[in-house]
């Protein structure tokens, strides 16, 4: 065993902003939470002031306590292959701004580490890769079913982030042509019939007034209408499952965020649907398809961990350009 | 410059089978080809005797003349990830065979290398990956759009095959729900909409015997039908591009093969359509579509070059086993 080392990982979510501590291991030591600035007063962002006071609000609280050490951002949206700059959330007020400078100074993190920012699903793969379902594998897709879906792909070991630093957008692959309309502006993606939102509305289309963890309740509990809707998004989860495989060819597909609380009331539909999608299906090896280990916490600790190994990852090239002068700098001295 | 080092790949496509030697360079330095056995007598398959006899003669002929080397085998269907067995081959009499040993003691090249079998799309990504439109880029997607889809992933400089050897089979991705039904079995599959098939099938609808080199002869042309049918069939591509690219984000998607013989009638209509298909495309670099550059020697190009370096590939893992008892013996010897 080597030392423990800390750092901290930030996931910005819909209602909250969720910061951990988190050992080397994996290990959340402490959290500290604060209200996502303007979360639930309808379609006004809040300002990129606000964002980063809550930031700074709830990370400064830990650094206090548990002194100076790497702190990574993660949050639903596009991130830069650089992970410095966030080049759109959609609920967050950062258009193509380089995020990271500003948060590093205001934080005084740069001595040990520059503040690293990704996707929320990205970081909760990376979690899942390291200290969850994903340990025992090298390539992976990860699925996050929350509102809509996330999504990360693990590749030969690495996070495989793409040349815009935008890979892993399952959510808007085109699943229904002129579909049912997207937020994205589009129609027929994928997270339209398979997700939270697909869920409550494949409900309310049955009579029921149910959504979230309510539902999923109902369902445990036999409820025919909540049944319906997750053996239908289970259908979907499988189809476009099916897709990424005959893409990928991996030898696991995990799947998280709050719909996957449901377990197998969702998977078994979706792993039968899978195998009834798939080309080949009698020729291969059908990959497994698992539930998320770390449940809620997964993000804030996989963008822990990319934050803490940042320096070393860059230095051998996983981020796919040179190590920048900070990184650079680290690996001189050690 | 290196010391010139030769090698032999084959293609056995739906109506011959073509040999080349071809140099380090990805220069064909001469040609032999056969008739595919049983081709145009309708759904009967020809024996693995009979594939494996046009397989000696063509080989064999050019051994006879350049010395023995290295023979990679490229066809339709999946292959195993150890790239010696054929698991599926649609058209193909092979079903879960080690086609190699036994091709490796006809051919007696067992002490230069084995024979090595892939994907014809896989084998035809390699090609242009080191000799043409791919030589610039780590990561890119390519299509190979004939009278079906077949698709080769180039991850940071190596070919992703995964966990089966199956990845890439972009053509089975489902794209409608309850749509054409599929050679697969299944409905709705890509390459029912973007393909030779599918060109041919626009064509038809609205009154056209056309199809292949003649139908993309009467576009250049200006004949309105057949620019209807690569409108449509160049709309589907650019549908399905966008769902790769949001699952990848490459910097370069090639698109080779049969079909793409009709250049910009095809991809400009495609790169339109993936524009205003794909996520976020207003915050991030377009992919490149491009067509591709080596025409209908790639596959045995890519697979000529995929066996001249398989001892080299396998020592450094890059097929995801331990290297073979022959590359271990290989590799001592260098």
């Amino acid at each position: 065993m080597g030392p423990v080392s800390l750092s901290i990982g930030v996931d910005i979510g819909g209602t909250k902003v969720l910061a951990a501590v988190v050992d080397n291991s994996g290990r959340v030591l402490d959290t500290e939470a604060t209200a996502t600035p303007s979360a639930g007063v309808g379609l006004e962002q809040a300002s990129v002031q606000e964002v980063e006071d809550a930031l700074v609000d709830v990370v400064g609280r830990l650094l206090a306590v548990y002194g100076r050490c790497p702190v990574g951002v993660a949050a639903a949206g596009f991130v830069d292959r650089d992970a410095q700059r966030v080049r759109f959330a959609p609920h967050l007020p950062w258009r193509d701004e380089p995020l990271s400078p500003s948060l590093t100074k205001r934080l005084g993190v740069r001595i040990l580490g520059d503040v690293l920012v990704d996707n929320d699903a990205t970081a909760a793969m990376w979690a899942e890769a390291q200290f969850g379902a994903a340990g025992h594998v090298r390539d992976a897709v990860m699925i996050t079913l929350g509102t809509g879906i996330g999504g990360g792909l693990l590749m030969h070991g690495s996070v495989h982030r793409g040349t815009n630093g935008m890979a892993g957008e399952f959510g808007h692959m085109q699943m229904v042509p002129d579909g049912l309309p997207c937020q994205c502006g589009r129609s027929g993606c994928w997270e339209q019939y398979c997700s939270g939102r697909a869920l409550a509305r494949s409900a309310a289309a049955a009579g029921s007034e149910l959504s979230g963890p309510a539902l999923t309740t109902a369902a445990h509990e036999g409820d025919p209408i909540a049944l319906a809707a997750y053996d239908e998004v289970g259908h979907w989860l499988g189809v476009g499952v099916a897709n990424l495989v005959a893409a990928f060819d991996p030898p696991l597909v995990v799947v998280g965020g709050g719909v996957s609380a449901a377990g197998d009331l969702l998977l078994g539909r979706a792993r039968t649907s899978m195998a009834e999608s798939l080309v080949g299906a009698g020729y291969r090896d059908l990959p497994e398809l698992v539930g998320a280990e770390l449940g809620p916490l997964a993000g804030v600790i996989g963008i822990a961990d990319l934050a803490r190994t940042a320096g070393r990852i860059r230095r051998v090239g996983r981020w796919g350009r040179a190590p920048s002068r900070v990184a650079r700098g680290r690996a001189r001295r050690r």
